[in-house]
């Protein structure tokens, strides 16, 4: 075997490092240092960790090459570096929630997540940039397929992180279209598993009706291999319900039938760029008797506006205490957000859930038992500038209904850039819609 | 054996009637028509039902004859009659909520709870008053130890046809303290299972994070076999969790070792009359070395404004359109709540839920794993008059977390009418309740 050089292990995906390094043919540390390698080169223009201590990463992979040695059982993730958005804890390690009001905070505890990640044997990368507090308002982040546009928010760092090849996994969270979004500016696959299948614990929360953790990867098959061990159950979360398991099957087997697509336009359809709109609807085209249309009623042109209610009225009470203790320290966006919320009646929240349940209901009715939504993932290409984070419109519906959605970097713009296609299953079907994501980037070339 | 009487049959508990009528020694229709000509004795003074079919009763007593006849396999409830409040949709039944405004409403579809007393082979012996929209204005009903007194609410009539022996078992459902307290007012056993363990599809909704369903019986193991029959899980109830199974075990097996008490005086103590608290304090001090006295912190008095954000919340999301179309159709208390719910801000509401999660967190910290708390009732006796069902106090801070309560017939008051103890268990732990309400129930010489 020859040796590899640090370039091209960074270019290599999760699923294969993670069987390397337990065969032996490349060591945790020599991964995790490709990665380090390719975080020296592009970071200074990519701005996308908040924290990062490359000796304390080599030293947890060095840790890892020691109990592979030593004959320990190896983890679902053992010695694969993850990067993990700085809204989530990490006991020792900064958590500073994208905001000046919480420099220099130190968790006590790591989050679910961070634990799980541990018990699978990966290795924290580091910490990356959120916008603030999770939330509308960007930080410094740049796309690193064009550093003058946006990489799209709120989990900006974490998605511009896999796009850079500086980790080969990362973990951000959703509540509007803070995965899928950056996914798709970014050109890489973003996945947010249905809602309560990884739990919330030790992350700051926004709305709890709608936040949900999500993966960065570059392929379908890291993304399942990395929910996989995130999914669980945990009392400080009660919404986790019954995870689902080997979701890397569902990713890595061929299925005996195509999967079946519906070709929703949704209610964000005029907010598409032209170019989208054609791009996504040859891809239908394409998939011929794979794929029908399927139009959504009138009502749910609603959800942006139950989503609105259930968002802000969490953002007034999980952040009004940041507002109340310096409002200036706060953006612009942000404090109107939170004087917006801070207004919303208890009627019309329960309005916006009960609403939210009829969707649900009607779209249950709409969908076949395992038909898959194919629909665009954002409304063209990154935005130019850094001032905003782009517009979440194809995310807000299946944030509301708490449906797995995945973003696949099919589709390309006019200048070149990187636009999602979204694959959206029913809620509990993540299987599912990993089947159907995996089959559409084999056949695309992309598998 | 001997022809029994009618009114000897309607003294006998279900379970026994369970097993007679399996074991061919009575029949459904004997059972049925005993408990008719009680509520023809009884119901001009007590006013218990809101509808009742003697024909259709005894019509359903007939088929579960014949199909025991017939030899088909006998459901856990096969012909026993049950009664059920006016809230609870029954197919083809009346069901009018209490409410002038839902007068001559005739729902196409059974509850759930309904379905499941059909599955089980149970007599629906008639549907039973409640307050108006199972809230807090009485309506016609009267103690049975006492006409001139309230039986409590909301589930006035379910609470009054058990304890006058119309019927063995009858369901009703809890926000605040609507089985506990009629239970308590009205000398029987009242359990309101942990919150999620009975779906609550088909029932009218008041506040969703509160709204449980509970039962009326003569026993503990009755109202075991009730709940056992009424368990399950339902897509249109989604907070629904893993039912217990076989409480009708835990109620009937004697324990290896006595059950552990902690007598809570909790943040009503200042309501309960004198002859309550030296009466539920002679308990305490009786059960000796298995109970021992637990505080609450100052903070948990906080739970009655966190209970009233989240019930009036719900009242006026759910009401609403009763007042909207006819608000003079309305009890003063009804408009009220929903003027006073309507101007509840959504944060102040999502706080409130925030604090009840403290508050269990809390509570799992005081008790012992299977220790059942040992507390009032209601305050005292049901007061006299029937223009308030009485103080719901003692019921508030249990319903706002979810916990299992009973109301065991164990005391008595000053004037001779009766006064529940009420023992409350660890959210889940039902199985753990009823075990100890069964010991301490046998211990009093009244299992």
């Amino acid at each position: 075997m020859s040796d590899p050089s640090s370039s091209e292990i960074a270019d290599r995906h999760a699923l294969d490092l993670r069987r390397q390094i337990a065969a032996g043919e490349v060591s945790a540390s020599e991964v995790t240092q490709a990665f380090l390698d390719r975080v020296a080169a592009r970071e200074a223009e990519v701005h996308a960790f908040a924290w990062l201590d490359p000796e304390r990463a080599l030293g947890e992979a060095g840790a890892r090459d020691d109990q592979r040695r030593e004959g320990w059982p190896l983890g679902a993730l053992h010695g694969i570096p993850v990067a993990v958005k700085d809204i989530i804890d990490t006991a020792g390690v900064p958590t500073e929630n994208g905001t000046p009001l919480d420099a220099g905070r130190i968790p006590d505890r790591d989050a679910y997540v961070v634990s799980a990640l541990r018990t699978a044997g990966a290795v924290l990368l580091g910490k990356t940039v959120t916008t603030e507090l999770g939330a509308m308002h960007p930080r410094a982040t740049r796309n690193p397929h064009h550093t003058g546009h946006t990489p799209g928010g709120s989990s900006s760092g974490s998605a511009a992180a896999v796009a850079a090849h500086m980790t080969p996994l990362a973990i951000g969270t959703q509540t509007n279209g803070s995965v899928i979004r950056p996914a798709s500016f970014c050109g890489i696959v973003g996945y947010k598993p249905s809602y309560g299948v990884i739990p919330r614990t030790g992350i700051l929360p926004q709305a709890r009706p709608l936040d949900t953790v999500g993966v960065f990867a570059r392929s379908v098959g890291d993304a399942a291999m990395l929910v996989d061990a995130l999914a669980g159950r945990d009392d400080g979360d009660p919404v986790a319900g019954t995870p689902p398991t080997h979701l890397i099957d569902a990713a890595l087997t061929e299925p005996d039938e195509a999967p079946v697509f519906a070709f929703v336009r949704s209610p964000a359809w005029d907010n598409a760029e032209p170019a989208t709109k054609s791009a996504i609807e040859a891809l239908a085209a394409e998939l011929g008797p794979c794929c029908r249309e399927v139009e959504l009623p009138p009502h749910f042109a609603m959800a942006m506006s139950a989503h609105t209610q259930i968002a802000l009225a969490g953002i007034a009470l999980h952040y009004g205490r940041y507002y109340d203790r310096d409002r200036d320290a706060l953006s612009q966006e942000m404090r109107e957000a939170i004087d917006r919320g801070r207004t919303f009646k208890a009627v019309d929240y329960l309005g916006a859930l009960d609403f939210r349940d009829k969707l649900r209901a009607d779209i249950g009715g709409l969908l076949g038992t395992h038909e898959v939504i194919l629909t665009p993932a954002a409304p063209g290409e990154a935005p130019e500038g850094l001032g905003s984070t782009g517009n979440p419109a194809f995310n807000t519906l299946w944030s509301l209904l708490g449906m797995p959605a995945i973003s696949l970097p099919l589709l390309t713009g006019p200048r070149g850039l990187p636009v999602g296609a979204q694959l959206v299953a029913r809620r509990g079907d993540d299987a599912g819609l990993l089947r159907a994501a995996a089959w559409l980037m084999r056949r695309s070339g992309r598998g």
